[in-house]
């Protein structure tokens, strides 16, 4: 680690690359000929940034800044230009180095033997002194950090057919990235590129979401997702593409292998899901937002967790989210959205225990909270103002007056404040930034005030609101109360009973929520319903040839309608990040991995394995992983580090490191 | 005017043209091979925006929309792209036009009959929602506002000398442009340029501010402000350059000629200055900060008042200055730059009477306000906060504890607020947006207090700070308090006397707070003292061959030092904003001319002409501009506007549109 810190790498002010890249992802979007925008307020990064650094050297030592911008650097007090080599003299030294730069991230990288830039540099905007920000994608001096630089993989389709008067490529997989004509007959002028994640879009010439006209010889395409091309008034071997996928190379930490194939499937497609939307950030989908959405975030790292263990796509996804300082809106423009970001930062800290980036972002969190309490009424209840969406999903509800759902994701990022604020303390010492009374109010007044109001005896459940006098049921309030542990077990079963099991409650429709209604129902012992629910589900999807998973859902359309959405015939996105839920809900509740420390200093394993005849299986943790094996006969449960207990039936048993866990008939025989 | 309205225009959110641009003027400073960006916070313009227009039209009418940035065009919830003919159908359409930029000023522009981007846009950053913000400078289509569109002259040096080993040009002027290398001997590879504002400076190799290695045959370098070049190591004729300086055209409103050809040299010459350091925004000199300096831009604005008469430079220093919303720091760090940004809002409009603009920018004075009096103490002192810089000026004052200036300041721009939220309240409509009762409160408590604590009745002055107990008196808060009006007759005279009169107190030493002194003289009838100063200290820079006015004159320094400022050899501006003073000076007092309503509704020429033989002279006006001509036995002023009155001799005149006043030994004799 002392090695690691002493790497010279690009640094810049914290958060300004995040930012910046954020807003360069949620630009990415295109529609049938036109670039969209997200439609919400989007910040920049700093303009004008100083970095600051004292040396106490032995001897002279020379170095060069390299800046991206324009600046200068100041020793002691002397100005110099950057890219030339200067010295820093022996005895105290004060080094700054100012960079402006007027259309990109203010950047700066010093090659030094004893002056440069690595851990130990302060970044101000001129208002503020923080630790300097950087990235391991950024340690090269050649590797600009306005730029993202995308491994690439050359794709070759799997089919080419002569169709409808042109050509169709099916790749067979999803691909993110750009195509190149090689060559062209010479007759041709040009071709048209018609884009797909559906066959049927690709040859809908009018109206397919991407269309490139005017492709000419050795023309390269902008970057779009796609499964299919289609090329109209073109015949077998008058055109050759080259086309190459590009992405962020992850390293797979999970492996799945069970005797359900179809689950094997679902797992290796959600793999593939959750591949293509973790982009420089987490993303919602790859054909049409491309946007940073924080409710999608919050769930993809859940999944990460399970998979990738990636913490810094984590880390850039929340910087990226929350912005600069000051607060003009909602996240994406979405009250629950905001919440659930609070939230979000306190489970990265139970899975990762980082908190040198907890530290950084908890005055982000302390003005992010304070612009929610500012929009609270007496009650301590959290409203709408005007522009706000208080969106919770897609489905009826009943939002007349403060909404339940809202009041319990408000409950629980109170009690990450806590969480957060008192790790800080203990970690940095007793600090007035740190203190966490007025949270603790706030969270009391709420709670009681929740089941005061929202909480209905007679019907066994959270009702969406009072005030209409309706009592409407839905289930969303419900499964919040269930996942944040605000039901009492007693009520717990009652929601499961009155709500979550009965099918005259209205269904949840968006994947969006099932995420969040399978977890609940998973917490509630419910793993048996949840199997199957994944089998018809996930599994519905792969008998439509899905190679990613979609968006959303529904049996019952099985014509060219499955690929509609918001009113639009190919609306619909087919490689959607939270489809891949099933990686998380096998992890955390058939694996039944979790940790119980932040940074799974100590972790539990109670593995639900009844509808496995065989699972081989490997989950990463904090710094390691863990393995489990079930055969006929037992599991086999090891880790490569110490803190885990495993708990079967009622009973636990300590997991040592490298030291293979085996329970026969589910007890355990050999440690 | 209703036909300016309906042209064509690039539209943007209001202000960022101005933030971006001042940004991008922020960053021009460099000095000796390295950038200088300015070391303040330093906002850019929205990267995300949204117009929005509604449309009630007979017929359906074409109009294509072209963007700077990514975008599209919605026309009743249609998404359509940019660049191609579109149709507004008849009836009520609601048309948006989206539009991101990642790196510039995202702005829109539409060609159509009916639909087109003329005033009654509005434009919103996804928060607030304002009139689309535009600007003469930028009609056409062809002007991307993202660039500055100069007009070049080409410059001939006046001399060429062999001297020290080379070659020195001498321009005869001030320059502010590229020098091109045109030709050059062929046995030279490249060639060194040193420029320099002075001779010395040029040929000082090692040291000039400026200074251009390898210059081949066909480059230009960057654009740079000097009078002198010197290029090292050539002889006469090796070397064939062309330089070309920009500018942005005034029109020149004012005319000056009297029969002292040293003044009529000192107003041609401030003219010169004035005419440099007006770029898009008022700069404090154009070869060394060339940034946009609050105190320096206040004192531009009542020169601009008696030169040019240009609203629209006004208003963009103005934008500039503030920056977006939120108020991260004080302007340039400045406590009592922030207070004269006020003050000069209020300058502005008595001389407009803009209050479309008054009402644009209100919103950034109230939170300005709020700012400044969050610093303010019980008694109502505004005191320094930590890296808050209290400037006034460079001058030895006791600043132990608050400061009797600041407060006097801070006392005037109550009174600009309540002036202003009174005119938009009249104008408007009663609105608690434009409520003063607070400023009021505020004025009144602040007035009593800087005149119970400040004002000495011994000393018979305002005294620097009464925390020390040292009773020192300099000039700046007296001059201030003189010149808003809040000292009485009596303490007029005392000031007079006491202070300004009084040898024993500190002289004033920078032409900054010399405008001010001089403002304050001539405000108590010492024309005849401020003539000579004018002579004195103008005329003095003139005997040292200037061809502009510089940052500062010390008559006694005569060699090399006398460029020197800032312990830097070259560090003094030799082409400074406010060197122009005298323009102001002689415009306000000896013409005497001044709005009593705002925009010149009413106006006031109150002449103080002793010192001139002959006068010829044209001053602007709000929409006019009058004539005043002195000979011999009369004066003769004419107006080609209303509104006029001539005060001589505690005698006043009305001056009507178009007919002359003739006065004679000072009497009016003829209408």
């Amino acid at each position: 680690m002392t090695n690691e810190k002493h790497k010279d790498r690009w640094l810049w002010y914290p958060g300004d690359f995040e930012i910046r890249h954020g807003l360069l992802q949620n630009f990415q979007r295109e529609e049938r000929g036109f670039d969209w925008p997200a439609y919400w307020y989007m910040d920049d990064c700093h303009r004008n940034v100083k970095f600051k650094r004292y040396y106490f050297l032995d001897q002279p030592s020379m170095f060069k800044v390299t800046i991206q911008g324009v600046g200068y650097v100041e020793i002691n007090g002397q100005k110099h230009p950057c890219g030339k080599w200067l010295t820093c003299p022996a005895g105290k030294a004060k080094i700054r180095i100012f960079v402006g730069h007027t259309s990109g991230l203010p950047a700066m990288f010093i090659e030094g033997d004893e002056v440069k830039s690595d851990i130990g540099w302060t970044a101000s905007n001129f208002i503020e002194e923080y630790p300097a920000g950087w990235s391991p994608l950024y340690v090269d001096i050649a590797k600009d950090p306005n730029q993202i630089y995308y491994q690439k993989e050359c794709v070759h389709p799997v089919t080419e057919t002569e169709i409808g008067g042109g050509i169709l490529f099916d790749f067979g997989r999803a691909v993110n990235g750009c195509v190149e004509l090689i060559s062209l007959d010479d007759h041709i002028e040009s071709i048209t590129l018609c884009y797909g994640e559906s066959d049927v879009e690709a040859m809908d010439i009018d109206y397919c979401y991407y269309k490139q006209i005017g492709m000419t010889r050795k023309m390269k395409a902008r970057k779009r997702a796609f499964r299919y091309l289609f090329i109209p008034e073109v015949s077998t071997g008058m055109v050759q593409l080259q086309v190459f996928h590009e992405f962020l190379s992850l390293s797979k930490q999970a492996a799945f292998s069970s005797d359900s194939s179809l689950l094997n499937q679902i797992w290796s497609v959600s793999e593939e899901t959750f591949k293509l939307c973790s982009d420089l950030f987490f993303i919602d989908g790859i054909k049409r937002d491309r946007w940073i959405w924080s409710g999608d975030a919050y769930q993809s790292f859940m999944i990460n967790q399970y998979l990738f263990f990636d913490e810094e796509i984590n880390k850039r996804t929340i910087l990226a989210l929350r912005g600069q300082n000051e607060i003009k809106q909602h996240m994406n423009t979405i009250v629950d959205y905001s919440i659930l970001w609070l939230i979000g930062i306190e489970n990265h800290y139970m899975m990762t225990k980082d908190y040198e980036f907890l530290r950084i972002v908890y005055p982000k969190m302390q003005s992010l909270m304070r612009y929610l309490m500012e929009q609270t009424n007496e009650l301590g209840f959290i409203y709408g103002r005007a522009k706000d969406w208080i969106f919770i999903d897609w489905s009826e509800m009943d939002k007349e007056g403060t909404l339940a759902a809202e009041q319990v994701l408000l409950l629980k990022a109170y009690h990450s404040m806590i969480t957060c604020g008192d790790i800080l303390a203990e970690t940095y010492g007793e600090n007035e930034n740190y203190h966490t009374h007025l949270y603790q109010e706030k969270y009391q007044l709420l709670k009681q005030n929740l089941f005061d109001y929202f909480w209905d005896e007679e019907l066994g459940a959270f009702i969406d609101c009072y005030e209409s006098g309706r009592r409407n049921v839905t289930r969303h309030a419900n499964i919040f109360a269930v996942l944040f542990d605000f039901a009492n077990k007693d009520q717990q079963q009652s929601i499961l009973k009155n709500v979550l099991l009965n099918d005259t409650i209205t269904q949840i429709t968006t994947p969006y929520f099932k995420f969040y209604e399978q977890d609940a129902l998973c917490k509630l012992g419910q793993t048996n319903i949840v199997y199957q629910t994944i089998l018809d589900y996930w599994g519905g999807m792969l008998s439509h040839d899905a190679v990613t998973f979609w968006e959303e859902y529904d049996p019952t359309q099985t014509g060219n309608e499955k690929y509609s959405m918001y009113g639009d015939p190919y609306g619909k996105s087919l490689c959607h990040a939270w489809g891949a839920s099933p990686i998380y809900l096998l992890g955390r509740y058939f694996i039944g991995l979790y940790p119980t420390k932040p940074g799974y200093e100590e972790f539990m394993i109670q593995p639900n394995l009844d509808s496995f005849e065989t699972l081989n299986c490997t989950l990463p943790i904090k710094d390691g992983k863990i393995s489990l094996e079930k055969t006929k006969d037992k599991i086999v449960i090891t880790s490569d580090r110490t803190g885990g207990t495993v708990k079967m039936n009622g009973k636990s048993y300590p997991l040592l490191a490298k030291q293979p866990l085996v329970l026969t008939s589910y007890s355990k025989i050999n440690a």
